[in-house]
């Protein structure tokens, strides 16, 4: 499994695949530094005159709602629509779902359009399956994490897609066994947008592996990863998010296969 | 008062309060950084669908209108009247006061809404008074401290907010003594969007602190200490802005105390 | 030359221009920081009701169309009509020029509006000159850089606008016998917006440096030089983009004309 994925890092620096993102307005400069550092090449675009032209240029749709408003969500609708119609690859980054009734309500509209991958924090995968399951089930379990993964079933079993919970440990849950990465650092919290970044990654690698799941793994071991070595020349968040990027850039086969932690 | 302001930066790493943004484009990212490395946790949110629910979710709001237009105005106005109905503190940036008369009309409808605390440089401070007080006074005065300290104490009596003026000397001008706190660095205008990174950091003191003139002057000292520090180890404004998150997130009791110089 | 451009560099420093940016997401941030970081002051704003009043305010406009939409192409066209009436000098960053029609069409506006310099990277230019110039020429050359250098051609003698084309080598097409600048480094193409950074310098000197291609070398050389530097201080584009603004901080006579290779 780490030759596969350390494969697929390879194919995406080799490949340079052309990432679409309609994402929110915090994270667009270090999520675009985070994608040409592992060596795919982003277009930031939104206006709904050439939604359809730049999801037709790119290998991939990367969908995230954290500064949404009106205009955005039609944009992010539209091009989601249109990955579907050119059966390309889309991930959608769930931010702040069950927050608000506007979230929770944009969310049900976007999986209703079939993302290829989902990833969010536990409580929001949790939201998200809440609001769009059809009946409550009764979940008797207390522990989070446990609740999170019954929710990512049901996310999956609804929309086909692979999902992804980021935390101390990161579960991708598809129609394989469950996968657990037990890397990154907690320093990494305190970097805004790493989660986001991750989703961007994701969505270099759906551009490039046809295996969606194994996609969502690299990416998210490649980012935990390089979070945790980064971190080891840090002094705190500033100087991770600067060697984060150094790091993703750098990153040899040796030091991947050496630090990755993965169960499944 | 030195114990009573790292008391208060103690009470927001523990408390990690939800800061609501409405915020410019240029400075999302760093303002998040900073608040992260603060202990607070960042919300950014404009849609106006969901404004009401995000005040209400959050402990403070923050309204920086640095990059206005129309649709983030109504944003802003519809949060700040959300934050009054419920009681809950605001703060207000009037980034580019004076500038054009959009701006001027603009912070006219906001200062209406009695914003809790109001942060700008001393033109800014001016010019919002200027714009803003019944009758013009016959300030004789030429110096631009002086005439700011005036605006500030025009603007405190129509608002009933505390005022803080950024410069080389910072003011905060309330119903108590005006306290005046020397720290920081030339090189901190470098960077772009410090100001309004302290305007943050305020929210985020506003929210756990009871004494607004005490939320203030212990959120503009940790900025401008941070910054002092950070410089002895930056070559320029580039590993400035990295390494002043870095001693945001580190700062301890003793660099804090040992390098306030404050006066009131 | 070199003692020209050095002045240049130090006009700018010691007159610190007020730049009027309307540009896209991804770059606000580091742009205004490069434009601090050189000694300008950047202003961001983009709300129609404002456009005229901030474009009389400042000595420069720079527009670019990366993350467009209707909403902002709107104040693109006001602020560059009112830059042309007031006779102020404008600067474009085609970005993403060909990859879809609304670009496409909405740049045969703007350079309708004359700017005084345009800036892009090789497919860029040729896509512009491609859409906008009135016969299809035959060109024969499969050379890029050659195209390229046709196409700027094409759009000076269109536009009256010096070109600026951007790649491992650097262009500059005007009246004046073809320019170029070998500095830089490819790492630079890993670090996003450094192409909307040189924008944006060159709009902070075309408001201090009357002569309109010497502006343009001056900014281009700068950053590329700079780039040059930082890097060898780097360990990959994270480090990068903060040694850059070190850099550019901190540079000086000796280091810029030691490290200048220009050609014409």
């Amino acid at each position: 499994m780490k030759n596969i994925l350390w494969n697929h890092i390879l194919a995406v620096r080799t490949q340079a695949p052309l990432v679409h993102n309609i994402t929110n307005h915090v994270v667009m400069n270090n999520t675009a530094n985070a994608l040409l550092a592992i060596g795919a090449s982003p277009i930031m675009a939104h206006a709904r005159e050439e939604i359809d032209e730049m999801v037709a240029l790119c290998q991939v749709l990367v969908v995230n709602i954290g500064t949404l408003d009106d205009v955005w969500v039609d944009a992010m609708l539209q091009a989601a629509r249109r990955a579907q119609t050119l059966n390309k690859p889309w991930v959608l980054d769930p931010v702040g779902a069950g927050a608000t009734a506007y979230r929770d309500q944009v969310l049900s509209q976007l999986i209703a359009l079939h993302p290829t991958a989902i990833r969010g924090n536990a409580s929001e995968i949790m939201a998200l399956a809440k609001a769009n399951q059809s009946q409550t089930k009764g979940v008797d379990s207390t522990a989070q994490s446990q609740e999170a993964l019954a929710a990512a079933q049901t996310l999956h079993k609804l929309t086909g897609a692979v999902i992804g919970i980021s935390g101390e440990t990161d579960f991708i849950v598809s129609d394989q066994p469950v996968v657990q990465i037990h890397n990154g650092t907690p320093l990494m919290t305190r970097v805004t947008g790493l989660g986001c970044t991750a989703t961007a990654l994701i969505g270099a690698f759906l551009a490039v592996i046809k295996n969606k799941t194994e996609a969502m793994i690299a990416a998210i071991a490649l980012l935990s990863i390089a979070g945790e070595l980064a971190e080891k020349s840090s002094r705190g968040p500033g100087s991770l998010q600067m060697n984060l990027l150094d790091t993703l850039y750098n990153l040899t086969a040796d030091e991947f296969k050496n630090t990755l932690r993965i169960e499944s």
